[in-house]
């Protein structure tokens, strides 16, 4: 088999679906105790899972009267993850626009020294109004300026991994040599948005560079990813869309000299399973049967750059008309422009909106049996969909559990998935290689090159 | 007895003499594996010490080429130390000059939530040229606006750990309704430095403000401490400027209205122990004769200011005046003070300066059996000295099982120490009641509300 199937877990509150918590299959688990999160890293490694990922938000959401979200800080969270597994990628999102370069980069190299070359970094330009309102209102610039600000965020905090040669520390008690100063150099980064003149103050980490993830799919966005991402999450509503979204950013890759096959895309699958594909659908029905509209009239509203939506009555249907124009939306704009052309394609009430959009925010949500969901997998990776799945339980642990226990052992008796995990880094499961050091080349052994 | 004595562990590289990791009782341990750190914390907490602590410098030591230091960052660190164990308190230094208030307090109260209310920042408000190089130049202010803008910073994260109420978070599924919005509250700072609109994005934790902990010991540094630490980690080479500091100290509290039982003062020591006072005593001989003179060259230079001492010969001996004013010295004023009235005083070498130096860095030093460390102990102690010890072992971990195999049962047997902790909290362990909230008050039972 040539290609290999990628999966992830993204761990979201107590599942995807906006009323999972009011489910009787939902935990009680307190979104603040770090051990729910354990559980789930480690129900996600027993499933041979490449990695888990925690989004992030730096305000309060407007939906929290109504939702169960929002808890630990994501890196903190990593740093525990990374000593109850052993195996499993752990990525989290982080803003390039709300954190210094030199504390972002370090932590991010702090973590993947902790959990031994198993950390990725989900790049995130942040635009929400009320981010910007709890750091100095400094950061609320146009779309297009948070790409250029984060092109160059991206070459200094790579600047910094890569201020140590990967043999910089020596630790020769008997000579007193501990660090080899011709081997650590001071990046000397003095660019439009950003000066930061020293090395960084921890040694090389497993992997060279975290694995960098992104989720933009703006024309600026996707040139970004094209440039910098190793992995790319995304969300589809149909197929046809995820293929010319690989394709996209395959062409672009290849256009600034990258190698294609290093840049994984992996769409959000937010799945029902049942015994049958008509109890997994009742799971569907009965989540959606436990919506409060305020929480997802919120979400829509904040999908479209925090538009009033409340003159719109449940049960009429929309026309594109009733939603503001994407092109006007600060934020996610892919994200408004597909919720659009939905509603021009289907018509839906709002009410019904509001369900479509309650599972999977946008993502491709489904239900089936376990054969069914693996039917989706198959066909999607084999026609160039996906290069594997941000898997998106609509209920956390519960819907996790169901496809550890019988939608991965499907896909691994297909040959699409790993019975055992066979590296021992994110880069490693997700076949990339290890960066060598801009400024000092590897100095690993060939046989360390390989990221295992 | 009315008086509890308090101990932390200053975790510091492989020990805090500069050539502890060249010792036979050295560790080869890697500063980069959590495991090491973890060793220490559980080592730590079987001798029922009070918390753990880790210092901390946003830049490459100018020292790192012949000394084994630096390695992970502290807050991902204090995270993976929260699940290797229970009781032990967590103390962390993070920079309020170089960390947004909003990622710092959610950071904070993360970590709360993960140890379970085991948590403590030390507040420093960094000064080093080379930190400011690191951040774009924009923190270099002169020593009074430092503390002025650290006073604003204070308001800020304790507003920002104080904006949900204690019982915000209802978290009822059959009504549907996640947090009480009312009780939860935008704390709207606009102020000279920082402006920062919303509540923070994490529900109150456990200890409700982390315990806050400082080092500054010039004016601006004691009146700050006076104002918002909880505990003082401080450096002195006799027992009688300890007496007049912890003095100063709690009239400073109660001058602005503080209880001076609730800030304690916990003076750097480091011990060298053995079966008799001369075995001890060789353990600093053969450290000194380890040490390269060249780190304790960049050590002194840094503690005034980064001055140029090359020209000093090593074997003359030093008068004051050979060393810079300490008026004129950026960062740590008292420090530099304390070294220059040890010259003054004692007019040594510039060697035997350094070796006095390479163990404690201006903390006190002492050698000694089990009964003699202990002794030195209950005299601080009893003499008003020191509400405890920041212990810093010169070689780690082996200096630090010394301590707790024969001077903490020497501690007990004298009444002095606890046998087992009978608290679960930082503040419990330290004996500071938890704070309400400034918005809310305190939203729990009476008997929650003692911090245990």
């Amino acid at each position: 088999m040539s290609r290999t199937l990628h999966l992830n877990v993204f761990i979201h509150g107590r599942g995807h679906h906006e009323a999972a918590w009011r489910h009787p299959r939902g935990t009680t688990a307190s979104l603040t105790d770090i051990s729910y999160y354990e559980r789930i890293a480690v129900l996600a490694e027993q499933g041979k899972f490449d990695s888990v990922f925690f989004a992030d938000h730096l305000t309060v959401g407007k939906d929290i009267g109504h939702s169960a979200r929002g808890g630990l800080e994501p890196l903190t969270t990593l740093a525990a993850l990374a000593r109850a597994t052993e195996n499993i990628g752990l990525i989290a999102t982080a803003s390039s626009t709300y954190t210094e370069p030199y504390n972002l980069a370090r932590q991010f190299a702090s973590l993947d020294h902790i959990s031994n070359g198993r950390v990725g970094w989900n790049i995130v330009t942040s635009w929400l109004k009320g981010a910007a309102a709890n750091f100095g209102d400094t950061g609320q610039i146009d779309h297009d300026e948070r790409y250029r600000r984060a092109f160059e965020y991206l070459d200094v905090v790579t600047k910094l991994w890569d201020s140590w040669a990967d043999d910089a520390r020596v630790d020769d008690p008997a000579s007193g040599i501990y660090v080899d100063l011709e081997r650590v150099r001071p990046i000397e980064h003095d660019g439009h948005y950003y000066h930061v003149k020293g090395a960084l103050n921890i040694p090389r980490s497993p992997q060279g560079r975290p694995v960098l993830v992104q989720a933009g799919s703006s024309e600026a966005g996707r040139q970004f990813a094209a440039t910098y991402a190793e992995a790319v999450f995304t969300a589809h509503l149909e197929k046809a869309t995820a293929v010319q979204f690989r394709t996209d950013l395959r062409q672009r890759a290849k256009a600034v000299g990258r190698d294609p096959e290093r840049l994984l895309v992996l769409p959000g699958l937010s799945p029902a399973i049942g015994s049958t594909e008509a109890e997994a659908q009742r799971l569907w029905t009965e989540l959606n049967e436990l919506t409060v509209p305020e929480v997802g009239l919120a979400h829509l509203s904040a999908r479209f750059g925090g538009a009033d939506l409340s003159h719109l009555s449940l049960d009429e249907r929309l026309s594109p008309d009733d939603l503001p124009d994407p092109a006007t939306v600060q934020g996610a704009q892919s994200r408004a422009e597909l919720i659009r052309d939905l509603v021009a394609r289907e018509r839906p009430t709002l009410r019904a909106l509001l369900h479509k959009l309650a599972g999977g925010r946008g993502h491709y949500i489904t239900a089936g049996t376990p054969e069914q969901i693996a039917d989706v997998v198959e066909d999607w990776f084999r026609d160039g969909a996906a290069d594997g799945f941000n898997v998106m339980p609509p209920i956390l642990p519960a819907v996790l559990e169901d496809f550890v226990e019988q939608v991965v052992p499907e896909l691994q008796r297909r040959g699409l998935f790993r019975r055992e995990y066979t590296a021992r880094t994110l880069r490693g499961h997700y076949g990339l290689p290890r960066p060598e050091s801009r400024f000092f080349g590897s100095s690993r052994t060939s046989e360390e090159r390989v990221a295992v």
